[in-house]
């Protein structure tokens, strides 16, 4: 069924009907594509955007599930305004997956269904976490899941080829231990486990442990592969093509044997039968598990996504004096804001954008953006994980507020920043909400917590600063960031719903936000390590670093909603941020940033 | 092996031998013994207390696992001294499951045996969801878990028989719905969950489906029972020496028919292979579970346990006002307590329990305790759900402070409130610490938050209040209370490693406390209902309604380290006391607590 013409909605109808065909041919009721690459990434190159291909939703997280006479897309609340006008005319369902009362896929699966019939799933493309979630829902009301056959490699004729990207090594002074090292720190961790065999689903598990960096996805450090580790050896399986010869070189010297990309299946069934494999159902996709099912498979946790999770002393030190010339590269980006308002010159969110990619490659070690800009203009603002393109650029004016969260991936971290700043005269709600979210965020980075104390604990200690004025937000609170790796990473997640625990050394965002749709976004970010704070009778006690020196807009605070306590903290605050950025500013940005870190006292006292 | 004397320790010794005497006999290298009888009830019947029986190690919470040569019991913080005192000179070693690196039971049997090698299990008397998560942690390494081979049947002689206990109806006026009535109620929501069957595993289930309570159980409203609800027809399976003849007619006009409780297996056997049956993992057990695995099993949520949970408008309208008197009581023995000490009378922690449960049977539709007061004096405080014993009595005299967590069922409801009293002088830490719980109780009882909260997020908000002072607890902040059932009940329970939501009509408790291990325990506790606060355009907000009525001490606030708005709400919650309990009480408990309650105010102000 050829592509007829260029309307986006047509092609989506065109490629559901070709899904149909498809699943009538082999007597299959319905069809999942799931929002994954083979390596469960939230972010895939364009092979694995099935997904996108087949809705014309490009939000970085969504499901679709196609029966022969319905289809449905799931996606979480950043991105309901998206998704709903992608899918207008499409015939595709939008369930808001954060909104009370909606099924989730399976439930929807169950009634849209009968008994003995068949869902087919792109198994290698899906996380063994949600074939065996799926299964397990479905198999009492007598539907089965497929993971044997790939539909889309058949309907999607022209499916872009896997990327070629090239890798590159991290020096052992940026890493803070060498590939063999950390080689043994997993295997001691195995040991522990009683595992004799990990097969590293993850893409960034291989890039920590074999201290390199990918350039297969845009704005970030993935490169399609897999690492095979056992107590004896460690193969690495990876497009040939993308490592050079001396990189394959030190590789070797370091215990590491480079191995063809497609080979891992048949390594993986070459396990033999006593082999005690490590699998991780989250990171490992379906149709790779059932090659491993025949050896003795021990379910744990992700040792190296817990290895990386906490950084080495090496990876702090570079990464809070990056976080300085990342700051000086924000506040570089508001002074230009600021003087092509004033001068009159065209300014828009794209060329904000820019601006910032071009403020932090002044950064030598700069590799690239960690993540498309979000550039938000008023009422964009409000639009979570909104991205601005060149083609749909929105111009700037001097009224209301600037969102702007953006981050840079360095030999020295990956760093992740977000701020509201004044544009022109502002409003009481203005105030009220920034400050509002400014308590949250101060309340948390300020937070002392036992040793144990979970994710979901620190998330409504935070939330709770705004709860109280019955204002509240959809998205997490913060998230694992990588080092020199992806912006979003494990094991940790601020929310509700997480029962991690927040360990010592891991590296964090804090970013509460109020969104008003149509109106404006305020969104407040602080990266923060976690360290030791004191030990007591009751146990150990930790508290959170800071290490983003990014101003905050006096102009957005409201006084009287400030704690004496809190002021005191913005006023310490400001102190350091023009201490520490000044020496990487020059004359008006450092008059601009003086201005902006000006004391602020109350009024009457 | 005849047990030869009236040592406790020898008996454990014996009674371990006779066990490994079995595993060697039938091949069987280790055994474990769960917490728990056929329904998962936190609290069992002696027939159920073989973990009691053969490590001698009484505390509510315990799961202990034997091999050839080596025995390990795992129990709670809660347990921690209480188990160590028990396991002395019996050759189990104790794991303490809420402290950092303590194997779970699973890993230390992974450890502990080889691969081929089995485990026995009393099915009957295991979760199904501990069943599977052995399973599942053991299968990797080879080994079995058995559950078909009761072997503490086998070893224990003199095993007791099930109870015999009477159940008695509780009438509609105090249900709010008839029996029929709730019926139709779970069916409506089994027919959502698309399951046309569901077997009630929990005890309490039952007796709020079918409005009775039972009297198998000391202080518990437990019977013996299993429910099996089709589409079509409800089964009730009990003793029938247990319900009267009148109790059987009223139950069979709601459309329930009696059957024998042994012949739960066969009814579940007999299911038709096109069941689609509900199966709750953590409320079956696993010898039940596989009578049913030839049907279509759905796993899904408690249907029962999530509606008990939300309380209806006559259980509310009951349990307010039995908190009145249940409030009255405890002042009641407060003044007592005093009136002994005053005059030199001897007093103790039996006679104190013994007491408060003579002011409690003042009221007419009192039952029983619900669970065993906790009365503890100075260090005894400390000990976690620790209970005096007639035997092994304290005596308190006039000095510190006396912590007192007691409770009663009620037909108009359970009760559940816990204070700490001064007895003599008090030091500043003593007001320190009684002012951090209070803070920390206050906090989460003025917290406003959305739809959707977690228990785990409120858990957070109401530690931070001592964390920030470098204090913590081990135990939950909080758990939900059955209505005239169980003082323990689900879904919710307020902890940090619990994501359920906090949803509108269910009856909690909130109890952070501060121990100091041979010193006192200070522990507040309230309960709660959640109630709506405001609907805004981000979304429906709840609080908590308090209907807890018992004074606080005010020599045991320390007016530093309370905020104005605190100690607004401070004395504001006693002119409520007062005026609320005075109808209940007399000449010198009003004039007591009149003193009690007086406005406090801060010097100098």
């Amino acid at each position: 069924m050829p592509e007829l013409n260029d309307d986006p909605k047509q092609n989506v109808r065109h490629r559901i009907a070709a899904l149909r065909q498809w699943m009538e041919k082999n007597g299959v009721a319905a069809s999942i594509i799931a929002n994954s690459d083979p390596h469960t990434n939230e972010y895939s190159a364009e092979r694995w955007m099935g997904r996108e291909w087949i809705t014309g939703f490009h939000g970085s997280a969504g499901t679709v599930a196609v029966t022969a006479e319905t289809a449905g897309l799931w996606t979480d609340s950043r991105y309901y305004l998206l998704a709903d006008k992608a899918l207008e005319d499409t015939g595709v369902e939008l369930f808001r997956m954060n909104d009370q009362g909606v099924p989730k896929i399976e439930e929807w699966l169950a009634k849209e269904l009968n008994e003995g019939q068949s869902v087919a799933v792109m198994g290698e493309e899906t996380s063994l976490l949600n074939v065996e979630t799926w299964t397990a829902a479905l198999s009492g009301n007598g539907i089965e899941i497929l993971t044997d056959q790939p539909f889309l490699n058949e309907i999607w004729k022209d499916r872009p080829a896997a990327p070629k990207g090239q890798i590159y090594p991290v020096p052992d002074e940026f890493a803070g231990f060498s590939v063999a090292e950390k080689i043994e720190q997993v295997r001691e961790k195995m040991r522990e486990q009683q595992v004799d065999t990990y097969l590293l689903g993850r893409t960034d598990e291989s890039a920590w442990l074999l201290n390199f960096k990918g350039t297969d996805v845009q704005a970030r450090t993935t490169t399609y592969c897999y690492t095979l580790v056992t107590l004896e050896d460690v193969r690495f399986f990876i497009d040939p093509e993308k490592v050079t010869a001396e990189h394959r070189d030190e590789l070797q010297k370091q215990g590491v044997s480079l191995c063809d990309y497609d080979s891992v299946g048949d390594a993986a069934s070459s396990l033999g039968e006593d082999a005690r494999v490590l699998v991780v159902p989250f990171y490992l996709n379906g149709s790779l598990f059932r090659k491993l099912s025949h050896t003795k498979v021990n379910r744990g946790r992700a040792i190296v996504t817990d290895l990386k999770g906490r950084k080495n002393a090496t990876e702090m030190k570079h990464l809070r004096e990056c976080m300085l010339s990342d700051g000086a590269a924000i506040v570089k980006t508001y002074v230009w804001i600021y003087e092509q308002l004033k001068s009159g010159a065209p300014i828009s969110e794209w060329r904000v954008s820019r601006k910032l990619e071009e403020m932090r490659g002044l950064q030598e070690d700069f590799a690239h953006v960690s993540f498309e800009s979000i550039v938000g203009f008023n009422g964009n603002g409000a639009l979570n994980h909104y991205t601005v393109t060149e083609d749909k650029d929105v111009d700037i004016h001097a009224e209301g507020v600037l969102l702007i969260d953006s981050g840079g991936v360095f030999m020295s971290g990956t760093t992740d920043t977000t701020r509201v700043i004044p544009l022109g005269e502002v409003h009481a709600d203005h105030r009220k909400d920034y400050t509002l979210v400014f308590k949250c965020l101060v309340k948390l980075m300020r937070t002392k917590f036992p040793q144990g104390t979970t994710c979901a604990q620190l998330d409504g200690i935070c939330r709770e600063q705004m709860w109280q004025y019955g204002r509240t937000y959809k998205h997490g609170t913060g998230h694992g960031v990588g080092f020199g790796l992806e912006v979003h990473e494990g094991p940790q997640n601020i929310s509700g719903i997480v029962t991690e625990k927040m360990e010592p050394e891991m590296l964090s965002t804090i970013e509460p936000g109020i969104y008003r749709p149509g109106e404006y976004g305020i969104r407040l970010e602080n990266m923060v390590f976690t360290i030791e704070a004191e030990s007591n009778q009751f146990g150990d006690f930790y508290q959170f670093e800071n290490i983003t020196f990014c101003p905050f807009s006096p102009e957005l605070i409201d006084l009287d909603l400030l704690s004496d306590d809190e002021l005191a903290w913005l006023n310490d605050y400001h102190r350091q941020v023009l201490e520490r950025l000044t020496p990487h500013l020059e004359g008006r940005e450092i008059e601009w940033l003086r201005n902006e870190c000006r004391e602020i006292v109350r009024q009457g006292t």
